[in-house]
């Protein structure tokens, strides 16, 4: 990479655990290409650590913005002066611009970058009707950003009911014009299933839907992005169906990081 | 330089304005070297930002320390937890380790590596009769340094009379063995003299003192980086002296703020 200087504008990743991270790597070869001159780095910050250190960047004049991950997304969306409405709808922010003033714009990229990385694979949500498996901080993103693509249906599956309906709940009042359900056993009514659980990222897992329900004509997204071929992905590939990674989706997004933090240009 | 990581660990260099440093490059070369997974970065942060900031990174855990440079090294002492006798001694902190729990160790490097600079060039403070011009930040930090470093004798010449009291009574308290004056005309009775002014950094600059005193027997040092020969050093070269220019004192003191922050092992 390009040697850093007294030029060079800063951007992070926050995070606990830190080490695992591959936004560094990814984002500063973007930079690179684009002839970008800034760097992001690692920042390693614990839950209670988190509102200090914003604070503190708030104050770093040559600071452009930072990327939110596990676990600080939720938290984050009362750290910020402004979040946009994607942010505020899923309740969580994952990529955050600081003004030249020190203000703070988050946003939540999520389910647009998965959106995107399914667009990129020439598969168009528009019209589908879609399964989510979760009802968590992925589940949700992918859901709302699934939403606003134009899928005709879509179902929450989650094994805690109530987060499910909760979620379903909030859907429904943003898209009026999508249907919402919540029932697990029908896989089968749906043209795509998209796991956005963490099951599947460990090999003692329990699968994250009913693999025996799955027929060729479906599409079968992951969020997982490691392993890359997850039990879901290979039971889909063993019965025919059109697969999409979890890893385009971050890809996907790191572009849509970049110009939200001012990195390169909107 | 190397790719940065989620295992990379963080340096940064603290200034208003920040665009002229060139920390990053020649701490990062060294980390390059010696195969320190490292990485120092510029953080812009205005007088009045700085406490919010060093707290924010009191909670960075995988911050190592930071250089503080114009114009937060006087500020610097009452913002970390413990300091060097050095640091208190001079009244500022140009180097800050940051230790696990997130307290702040400040010291001061200027002055020892302005006397390691001189050592490098085998001048040997030890004994010699030292003439400093100036009493502000650069100048304390040189005379304690080569009090430190076995001179038999300072003088402090400084424009502001009181200040060069001030200066030589903190001098005297702290070196009971080392005779300090301060007239400003009496160049010609010293080994060593020494710029630690910024007079000569600006075509149109004073001359930090009357150069016609200056003889072929002295030793004339700077501590001006920018330009590398200024108007003192070209007199005493075009008188035959000996002379030392201002770039080796940062050299010499890039490897000692690795180790104060832990970048290098001590």
């Amino acid at each position: 990479m390009r040697a850093i200087t007294g030029h060079t504008r800063i951007f992070g990743i926050l995070a606990d655990p830190i080490y695992h991270v591959k936004t560094p790597e990814v984002m500063n070869a973007l930079f690179e290409r684009h002839g970008v001159d800034g760097v992001l780095i690692p920042f390693h910050v614990a839950p209670e650590g988190l509102a200090v250190l914003v604070d503190g960047l708030r104050r770093m004049q040559n600071f452009g913005g930072f990327i939110a991950t596990v676990p600080h997304k939720p938290a984050m969306l009362a750290l910020c002066d402004e979040v946009t409405f994607e942010a505020e709808q899923i309740g969580a922010v994952n990529c955050v611009r600081r003004e030249a003033d020190g203000r703070m714009i988050g946003t939540m990229l999520d389910g647009i970058g998965f959106v995107e990385a399914l667009r990129a694979s020439d598969i168009e949500p528009k019209g589908l009707r879609a399964y989510v498996a979760g009802a968590g901080g992925a589940a949700s993103a992918i859901a709302f950003a699934l939403a606003a693509g134009g899928v005709s249906h879509l179902t929450i599956a989650n094994r805690t009911a109530a987060k499910a309906n909760e979620l379903a709940g909030r859907l429904r009042t943003a898209f009026p014009g999508v249907t919402v359900a919540t029932e697990a056993d029908s896989v089968k009514r749906h043209d795509l299933i998209v796991n956005g659980t963490s099951l599947g990222m460990r090999p003692e897992d329990l699968p994250p839907l009913d693999f025996s329900l799955i027929e060729a004509r479906h599409i079968v997204a992951e969020a997982i992005m490691e392993p890359e071929m997850t039990p879901l992905l290979k039971a889909a590939e063993a019965k025919g169906c059109r697969i999409q990674r979890g890893k385009p989706m971050l890809e996907s997004q790191i572009a849509l990081m970049a110009k939200h933090m001012g990195g390169l240009p909107r």
